[in-house]
């Protein structure tokens, strides 16, 4: 604990995109100190997630340089602002992008975890007071990404979305549950509710991808169906629970859902779409049993992209479309139950990290991510 | 029980529609006794739905002529086919439109309605041999309508599709139940499971909305929504326990979705379409509350007509589309259970029956449900 900065700004390293598509300056830059009802945090490390990327390759709005990215981490509290009561200055915490202000009749609900005070979005700004706590050197503003902006060895973070966890721990396993991780296995475990025994296709074998297999392994479904353009991924899926693999450039003349309908002979009882291609989730649809199955949109699509059923099908085949934002999961308190579930050997986190870099060399992950060679990568920001 | 024509041909009166849209005749026809699985029926009464009108209306396939309509319907087994066990001369039963085989995977999992051994359509056969049971005494076939054909004084439906039902039940309120009122109480209470102090809306007031409201308010649902463009739904959806209503055409500027947001403070936690445009499946849809609002699918748009969300939508507004063909119920097993609820004096039927009239009449009913004037007119076979 450091209490020779609360109250005051704080220079530190920061990988700074500065344009759009190009790599990331580590410079130094001013953290203002938190205002009423935000945290100031020491990330400890901070992985990358596909999110990161493509609002970092975006040149126009929600595109806005120059910002810090980062939005999966791990760190300490430094100092609190005003009005902070449920952390302390030392807390060990995992900032999570989706608000839980603990005090609107949704946050207070089990049934939902969009909050109706703080609405999420992908703004370059704090929530209640709309402007950044970073610049840099000359004095130039510089956006937040997602309300967290790991990518920074101190960050404000507001209040609502401040998990404080066990500082047992290990800080680059609890850092994945920020988000990638855990909107796959909430997705199985939560929107799903995947039962022992069923059938479940995958598309698209990203982390999230796989974390809704993780998800679907911990529930025993019978039959975990993952598709992919990329065949590395049949290898990987296997660690993951993966009982079957489709590559869909392979299918010939047949769509891929005519492929998973044969499989299974009528349909999977849960279909994942965790890619956000519109066109995929009717693949997806069009391959979830008749009579109950459903279909869980894990992934978004372009702006204006559309989803679109026949009535006829929507009636007559009694499927389920649901979309799942961060799986479902409520931050403040399906978190914890996620990790207490790592601690108890159940959920298995390590497999999801298959690189680690310094800050200085946070443009490897990037590219490694670009690539599809790398599921997480955790990015130490005191190395 | 009859047992003089058992295996025979029965020659009885029904009312044939000759031309599409034009008044049915009541003319004398041959109905041929029941194949293998099947079951030749005395229909007692039947009462006017509006898909029999619908498909009266149609002058091109699926629209077919001659034809029985008819398809809620209480009646005595007059005698049975061969490998038929169940079922014997002389109970009383309800023929229902969606078969429930009993033997294949969905009919015997508790999670699906949608029969994979026979498949529901509006075809002009039987089932198994896909032939018609009628003839007119010219010997011109007579086709049949949803399996069932009930506006004969006989008609021979499958086993798949036949409900045996306590013979203390009145015939006017257990034909009730097999297509519009269960559809609504099925949506409500099965599809939807609707919960006590929820907020519900429902677009379209036909006996279908009007029996989600019955359903609504049988779960003590603390707000009842009605959507209707006919202004008499006001006073006649209070008796279905119906708190607000909203004539749509009276919005002014304001789609309907938005007023109902307004009233709600965020949108219904369920939202119901009863009446089959995909317009209002997405005022359903933009109407029910962002986090765990439910839009349930319950009428039917032209074939080829779309419902389309935006992907950005579905994803970030956590809310599930799910369509509902008869309310998710199970023929053989949860029709009875409704009634059970009716001879209970919790489900109300009586409210449901505005009109009756005798075979000879049958072209009344037609036109009153046509007008708006009735909600179910019996027609009594013998009268």
């Amino acid at each position: 604990m450091d209490t020779k900065t609360a109250g005051r700004p704080i220079r530190c390293k920061a990988a700074v995109a500065r344009k759009a598509g190009e790599p990331l300056v580590i410079e130094e830059i001013i953290v203002a100190p938190p205002k009423s009802g935000e945290v100031r945090v020491r990330i400890i490390c901070s992985s990358l997630c596909h999110s990161d990327v493509t609002f970092w390759e975006l040149k126009d709005p929600p595109g806005y340089f120059p910002r810090i990215f980062g939005h999966e981490s791990y760190g300490i509290i430094e100092s609190i602002g005003e009005d902070v009561h449920d952390v302390a200055e030392g807390d060990t915490v995992v900032p999570i992008f989706l608000p839980d202000c603990g005090e609107c009749n949704t946050c207070k609900s089990p049934k939902s975890n969009i909050c109706s005070k703080l609405p999420f979005k992908v703004g370059p700004w704090m929530h209640r007071e709309e402007t950044s706590r970073f610049t840099d050197l000359k004095g130039e503003t510089i956006y937040h990404f997602l309300f967290i902006s790991s990518f920074s060895q101190y960050t404000v973070v507001d209040v609502a979305h401040i998990v404080k966890v066990d500082p047992q721990i290990p800080p680059d396993r609890a850092c994945l549950l920020s988000c990638g991780v855990s909107t796959g296995v909430g997705a199985a475990l939560k929107t799903a509710d995947v039962e022992t025994g069923s059938t479940v296709a995958i598309f698209g074998l990203g982390v999230i991808g796989l974390a809704v297999a993780e998800g679907a392994r911990l529930r025993g479904a019978k039959r975990i169906i993952g598709v992919d353009v990329n065949e590395d991924k049949h290898e990987v899926g296997k660690k993951f629970g993966l009982t079957d693999f489709v590559n869909s450039r392979n299918c010939g003349d047949k769509p891929v859902s005519q492929v998973i309908m044969e499989m299974t002979d009528g349909g999977a009882d849960y279909c994942f779409e965790c890619v956000g291609m519109a066109s995929l989730v009717h693949e997806a649809y069009a391959c979830c049993r008749m009579g109950w199955g459903k279909t869980i949109v894990v992934g978004v699509d372009k702006p204006g992209a559309l989803l679109s059923f026949t009535s006829y099908e929507v009636l007559h085949h009694g499927k389920t479309l649901v979309g799942s934002l961060f799986g479902n999961l409520k931050p403040k308190s399906d978190i914890q139950l996620l990790l207490k579930r790592y601690m108890d050997k159940e959920l298995e986190l390590d497999k999801f990290v298959t690189h680690e870099v310094s800050l200085e060399d946070i443009n490897k992950a990037f590219e490694l991510l670009k690539e599809g060679k790398s599921l997480r990568c955790v990015i130490w920001m005191d190395k």
